[in-house]
């Protein structure tokens, strides 16, 4: 028979968050809650106590908070994260003598039970505290024992022994010999601010204005960051800056032959010039490198890379590790495919080689590489195409020393991989936010992103484009199609981000019958006109600076859609969770037409009086409107705004109401 | 860094049925589908293979099948359980690379692309499995690799490579160097047939009529098991047969004081005359009571006994076991009580002694004194009030011996701890059934036991009535309310059973604002006249007849309620696997009126042809109707009969429909 495991009584299932029964962490960032709940219970008719245990992990001690019941033998618990790195939390529970005792005591006493036996029952069960108590403590509860004893009105003894003075020192001393632990610890990676709210800025540095001819460099670069900074974005995003492979090298569009001047691909990385921890000569040197960090850094923008875990032919791993890499009995290396596809500037790694430990350890240096420049911010390539246990592995150890660095998942794959993928410690991922067009499918895909277990582990990144990406509605939405997905993505998602200058210029040629541009900067150098009229970059600089200025937008899950009779309108409210920011947001999702309809705005959920009017600010347009009640009418010609962005000023003086964030 | 876990590639996550992480066991009785689902995939766009792996457990070796890929990265395997005691299952996938080539050599030849190459690629995949394969496979794999050597038309090497004799071959002997396998075991508890499709019959056998005097007794019991038997009955469950306590025995109506004539209660376990093991003098001896068992067994009937772990104050274990009772300061053993009610002629056992494991030997002693008697059905008393971890083991205990063995857990308690003790082990549950009235609440409630993962671990027996609780609806409905809840307890659970003969005689008269039998068996004899006017025996037998002819009532999870225009209509179909039983069930829920409606009835689902007239045959009333299409009209008088029954007289040639059953 089993220890003393007979004598445990109580239950603990059935506990949220846990995902994957325990395998994988949950995610939070610092200052951020984590309420756990469980089904706890005991045999029969007795008090049950639970306690919420958490500690940093290789604490030794935990902190602990008391669970509280709910309803249908289900508790919750909370505690908040002060700390990066990850945080343990476990679930303790026992049959509470002491309070079954009092609980029964006044049920008998107010049936008129003699109850003069339980009354010595309780000196039993504060008898046996005393040892345990401190020393003030074991002083008051002596004098209780005393009193109890002596006392002979037994209204007096009930009232007394009843009261919450007793209880609540019991309360700390509670006898715990037979409580049942929770047979798991949960892990919670905590990272910074950053992980939940950014915005990013993806950027082909080869491309920028160059003052010294035809391809731009880091310097160039740096000229440009004050206007990245004054839109608004906080992350620039520079696909990858290493050597370009020669071999294979693809020409313009894509084409199979490289004319003599054309600049590649920057995703074949390597060349005789170096592979993932050199910098391609032409953007300049290492130290340009860290210059352009520095830069952007003094106007509040980070600088990620990309890791993209291939090779081109000419990358020195190709003859220094052959044993990385796949080869074909006719003696080449296997190149990238996706059947009929061929990607022959491309060698894909192999993570099936013996040799694996070695390859790892290899591509870890490449990460702590860039960490050494200042990088801390890793937009990760494809990582759906590269093995699992390799991104867990990779992620922990970076994470470990470094746990403000930040991962995302370039993870356009199937919905298990894209969660798979999260679940593995990806701190961000991209979604197919970038497809979703309509009221319904905003609404279902925002659902199961922000109001299921999803949420716990994966923290969306919203892209209206990317380089390899010209979804339709830009295609053929003109000008107004591009504000709308920008206010979609900005304030459905706390993180967001562009491709540009090919998003504020509205730029929407693409292959035809493809979702690729044409032209694309992958494989040429642009010369961007920055100022060409109708481009966006002041609209993106107002939503971005309504973004900074209002928290309820940079909570990742706190999101719920409400009601207007007109399906081109999706009508959503965010709000911080003591709802002194409410942020309502009506978009108008048809690019061509003006739209109107009658919100039922949530009064009653927000604390509004339903007989006084509120004022709602539109933070795009700076307007102001006096409404009342829930029905309030809007109207969104696309072509001036596609959107209302309502600050509520209201004063509200609501308490946080569980249910509306759960 | 770990092992060779960086090489496996593939991921098996959520699968289902686990419950609780695997901790707990699912249930199947012999012959019966295990289907497990889980989301299985790898990196990259590479084929997988995955197989379901079961065995008995302790069996050396594992059986398998190939898991089936369904959609959206979901797999489906399935297999049989054949023998009585614990299977387990669990699952294994990995690339699968000769599929992998063969999918990519089909594009690319169908490109028009040089496979030249691809073609050796193959080549060496046959020649890495000569040496796994058998001698016959091998002879013919050599051939296969001598023809693609020298086939020198590219397209009849093709036709020939993506044959599926090849494929076949390879099949068995895949590559399962880095196979992924799910890091559990799970689990199956295979059961007898009657732990799904059983039909209950509680009897006080000292009510029995008696030859000899006022107490009935085993002898007397066996005169009306064949009346039972008529009535189709197939468990004969009795009241604790042990001897009754004196000290503080209840009067009749539970009055806290007896006549020295008053009988007790049975559940007051324990005399002078012995406790737990012994049967009570005036029911007769052991032998008695072994005859009654083999008596029963003639006519089909198995008797179930009752495990009632508590104790009368005058139990033999009160005095040889004083540590296995909570003792209170003056002296006394702390009685059952549930403040204010108190039950003083009932002493609980301490679980929270530190003598546990003798009294769990004890009271598995106990069991195992009753299957020496034959006895192989256990009906367990408020289970709920025992410690968790005791009934884990001692269920465990008993069926590793006796995997015959059937549990059935009276948790008349709240839900979780009802499911909780399923999951435990019982075989078995009472239910909520007891209190559901309305077309809602039965089709809420239906669909959480046969349409969630409860029904992986909870097997339902629907009570109308017990000696503790006569339900409202008997109360004031009349002889048509007991007509309808038997016809819903048979045919809406494959389990059920009666407290007779107060059912069948339509007993309801109750404690005025309660619902508890007035002048309760419980602590009174009862002569009942079983031939009284109204009866139900007949009724009763028909409905019995029904579900042992019919296998679609027999299996307890294939149901589904369809519209009818009536809201006291209730309307389901159960149906075996293969279709070849189909009954459709119309319950008019009220006992006072006759009730129409048009049925929707599903005859897409069932392919039925909509222009074609079918036969249905009520098998209650033996009436026969044609239908033609989805709406047909019923029409139910309660007062003459409350159901129809009918079996759906259609040549189906449908194949199983893997949703119709999930």
């Amino acid at each position: 028979m089993m220890a003393d495991r007979g004598r445990k009584r109580v239950v603990i299932e059935n506990v949220r968050p846990e995902i994957n029964g325990g395998f994988f962490p949950i995610k939070r960032v610092v200052g951020e809650k984590v309420i756990v709940t469980a089904d706890i219970f005991g045999d029969g008719h007795d008090s049950i106590s639970a306690r919420l245990l958490y500690k940093r992990q290789g604490d030794k001690g935990w902190q602990d908070v008391p669970m509280k019941f709910i309803e249908n033998d289900r508790w919750m618990g909370q505690f908040i994260v002060e700390e990066l790195g990850p945080y343990l939390y476990a679930i303790e529970g026992w049959v509470d003598q002491f309070r079954t005792w009092q609980k029964d005591l006044k049920k008998k006493f107010e049936a008129g039970q003699d109850i003069r036996v339980d009354v010595l029952v309780g000196i039993e069960h504060l008898e046996k505290s005393v040892k345990k108590t401190s020393k003030n403590d074991r002083k008051k509860l002596l004098e209780y024992i005393n009193i109890l004893r002596k006392e002979t009105d037994i209204e007096k003894t009930v009232t007394f022994i009843l009261g919450k003075e007793i209880g609540k020192l019991m309360d700390r001393y509670p006898d715990k010999g037979m409580a049942t632990r929770y047979e798991k610890e949960l892990v919670v990676v905590v990272d910074r601010d950053k992980a939940v709210f950014s915005t990013w800025y993806e950027l082909f540095p080869r491309s920028c204005p160059s003052r010294s001819g035809e391809h731009g460099t880091f310097r160039d670069c740096e000229t440009i960051i004050p206007e990245i900074a004054r839109m608004g974005f906080d992350v620039l995003y520079l696909p990858p800056i290493h050597p370009i492979g020669k071999t294979k090298r693809k020409g313009k569009n894509n084409l199979p032959q490289a004319d003599p001047a054309d600049v590649g691909s920057p995703w074949a990385i390597g060349s005789d010039e170096g592979g993932h921890k050199a910098v391609h000569p032409e953007l300049g040197t290492i130290e340009d490198f860290e210059r352009l960090v520095a830069k952007a850094g003094e106007h509040g923008i980070e600088v990620a890379v990309d890791l993209a875990f291939q090779c081109s032919p000419d990358h020195p791993y190709v003859k220094k590790h052959p044993e990385w890499f796949r080869w074909r009995p006719d003696g080449t290396v296997q190149y990238a495919e996706n059947p009929p596809k061929k990607y022959e500037d491309i060698f894909p790694l192999n993570f099936e080689t013996e040799h694996w430990p070695e390859l790892w350890e290899e591509l870890k240096s490449v990460v702590l590489c860039w960490i050494g420049k200042g990088v801390r911010i890793f937009r990760v390539d494809n990582p759906h195409t590269k093995a699992f246990p390799f991104w867990e592995w990779l992620i922990k150890e970076i994470k470990r020393d470094y746990p403000e660095v930040i991962f995302l998942a370039e993870a356009f794959t199937r919905p298990k991989v894209m969660y798979y993928l999260a679940k593995l410690g990806f701190t961000q991922s991209y979604t197919y936010f970038t497809w979703r067009n309509t009221k319904r499918e905003f609404m279902e895909y925002l659902t199961e992103l922000m109001k299921t277990e999803v949420r716990e582990y994966f923290r969306p990144n919203f892209w209206p484009n990317t380089p390899d990406i010209l979804p339709e509605q830009l295609q053929y939405g003109g000008r107004s199609a591009f504000t709308i997905r920008l206010a979609l993505a900005a304030t459905l998602s706390s993180s967001y981000g562009i491709y540009g200058p090919a998003f504020e210029l509205c730029v929407n040629d693409a292959v035809p019958g493809k979702e690729e541009y044409l032209h694309s900067e992958k494989y040429e150098l642009k010369h961007w006109d920055w100022d060409a009229p109708g481009n966006l970059r002041d609209f993106i600089a107002r939503v971005n600076r309504i973004r900074r200025e209002n928290p309820a937008l940079q909570i990742p899950w706190i999101l719920k859609f409400y009601e207007v009779d007109n399906d081109y309108l999706l009508f959503y409210a965010k709000a911080t969770e003591d709802f002194s920011n409410i942020i309502l947001v009506v978009v108008n999702l048809d690019p061509y037409h003006t739209q109107s309809g009658w919100l039922k705005v949530p009064i009653h959920e927000l604390g509004i009086d339903p007989d006084q009017p509120y004022l709602v600010h539109d933070l795009l347009s700076d307007d102001k409107y006096i409404w009342q009640g829930e029905r309030n009418y809007v109207e969104l010609n696309p072509h001036v705004l596609p959107a209302n962005i309502l600050r509520v000023r209201k004063r509200l003086k609501r308490e946080t109401d569980f249910d509306y964030f759960m």
